[in-house]
């Protein structure tokens, strides 16, 4: 199985049989491992390598996590190829969001245990590897009675989602938000957060061939209305209109067609440019219509707030999750297939969900 | 003298010495006078007509202002475009600031006596004529020991300087602000205000013949750079980056610059649209930098304020006028002059100072 381009020898034993092994607890050891490591930036399909990394005993205040599940998004690609403003220097073991299973703890742990599901407290740390070894600090526990593929997933896009709509402007039951790039899972977040607080929201998405299905899935997460960007801008969409909040993940004229929907004194809070081109504002909706523009990374707010804050955020979403209240779109792939999740997560399949890496 | 065109025979009448005669103080009633009514929007040459206006006796609570001086600013040309959103139906007299004398006062007015200066509290009263009937709380009393053309001006542009410097972000003495069109009233009142308070400004202006003349204009205003735009973006312009505030009057590539010179968190306010281009933002200035933008209108600041606010303000900037702290750049014009201020106001005749019609 030829995983990687660049693939050393050495990885021909990569195998099934490494995931069993790991499930064994050590007390203050981490067993040997296999890692995705960014040797360069670059097209991810030409710099990601497989590496083995050999085990070693924990020092002090470490644990050893067995990783579960760790997805792909959008950011760990701009990361690899370089076009992210921050990151660890490189070579460095990509992926940025995980969950793993705390199999072994070091003298000096003191606030968790083995068989915790953890996840990383900060972007950086590398989850695309089958065993981590990090400092007991670097980690946020998580509840257990999900699935993985949730836990996983939990920090990144459900937790922007809700900063978004708790953070920049006051909702009352009734209100309405507009958002676009609707079937992201940030958006499929928003909508259900919303609806779980009375809010109404207007979600635009792309022209496609399915949009009645999508539209109808969407209205089923809770959505008050779905709407193509061109019916959003010129068609009669009744009361959908004047939001106090707008989220913006496309840019261009999808950007637009939010900023067409937000009222007076509306809010349009920028989290990503998925079709890559600018946000383009008239003068008189500044003076006049008194909008704002403000931006929102995570990665920046997490600077301004403790591994408890993440915590409680992350209980609150997993709570919804098995509460069957908050649920999304993923794809789960073996890590031994990673390099077909890489391909499909780049767009190279079309549309495709979330890809999400499961080790076990 | 054909003042307009579509000019009424009865306008034939309109000669100085209807000026002479308004300076008599009459107690209860007001004069003839004349007016510069906006017939219908379009071109301003060409449905602008002056009109005789009968005097009359004042109702209850009314004062009749006899003009002294009044500006043709950039909003009054857009209202009779009829491209403003906001305004009185028309016909309606045109201008929307100026300054005048009270001569006459009825029963039931309290806080305003003859001889009093006065300025508008509100657009839309029409300052183009020269003698205004309105109601008491229409007003708002000024200093009399400044020039004419101060007190006619100090409303809509210095206000909108000062609000912008003290409204938006916390500035300390050595911050940095950015701002374009900084050779507009406005914009040298900012530099000025912005000085007084041991502030830094960073200026963009356009590429002309005279810069260094300009240029070394602004410094002696106390700006700490003046540059082109393409000097802005792409030249060593030394400390005079990382502004916390930016404001931007023009638009398209100029707001580009402002944004360019804003630090981490910088909110740029945009408050004009001179070159009738949009603003272009990229994803990463909202995600990474995390700059804000937002609008400043005027008009909106006074619906939430009260007359007394506006009297403080004026009175504030009209102190700094007397004491020669701050100054700007004006054409005074006599009233019967005005197709020849409109039409510098225009921009027919090239770059100009803002005109001001005096009346007397």
């Amino acid at each position: 199985m030829v995983l990687l381009r660049g693939l050393q020898p050495s990885c021909t034993r990569f195998n099934q049989s490494l995931f069993r092994n790991s499930s064994r607890a050590f007390s203050s050891a981490c067993p040997d491992g296999k890692a995705i490591v960014v040797e360069r930036h670059g097209n991810p399909q030409e710099v990601l390598k497989l590496v083995d990394v050999p085990g070693r005993t924990l020092k002090e205040r470490e644990i050893c996590v067995r990783m579960l599940a760790a997805p792909i998004n959008p950011s760990d690609i701009n990361r690899i190829e370089g076009v992210y403003p921050v990151g660890p220097p490189v070579p460095a073991v990509g992926g940025n969001e995980g969950v793993g299973e705390v199999i072994a703890v070091s003298e000096g742990v003191k606030n968790l245990s083995v068989s915790d599901w953890v996840i990383p407290v900060r972007a950086g740390l590398g989850t695309w590897q089958t065993f981590m070894i990090k400092e007991e600090t670097d980690w946020c526990k998580v509840r257990k009675d999900v699935p993985i593929e949730y836990a996983a997933t939990t920090f990144i896009n459900p937790c922007t989602a809700l900063r978004m709509l708790e953070d920049f402007v006051p909702l009352n039951e009734g209100d309405l938000l507009v958002q676009n790039g609707a079937t992201s899972i940030v958006g499929q977040c928003v909508i259900q957060l919303a609806h779980l607080r009375g809010l109404r929201t207007a979600n635009i998405i792309r022209e496609r061939s399915d949009f009645q299905e999508v539209k109808q899935r969407l209205e089923g997460l809770g959505a008050s209305g779905v709407f193509t960007e061109n019916e959003a801008v010129s068609k009669e969409i009744g009361d959908l209109k004047g939001a106090k909040l707008g989220l913006n993940c496309v840019g261009g004229s999808a950007a637009t067609a939010v900023m067409k929907l937000l009222g007076e004194n509306g809010i349009m809070v920028t989290y990503g440019g998925m079709s890559k081109k600018p946000i383009t504002v008239s003068t008189s909706a500044f003076i006049f219509k008194n909008i704002e523009l403000k931006g929102f990374w995570l990665q920046k707010w997490m600077s301004h707030h403790s591994p408890m804050d993440l915590a409680r955020m992350t209980d609150y979403l997993l709570g919804l999750v098995h509460e069957g209240k908050l649920t999304y779109q993923m794809e789960k792939v073996p890590f031994e297939e990673f390099n077909t999740a890489l391909e499909k997560s780049l767009g190279k399949r079309g549309s495709v969900m979330k890809q999400v890496l499961t080790f076990a």
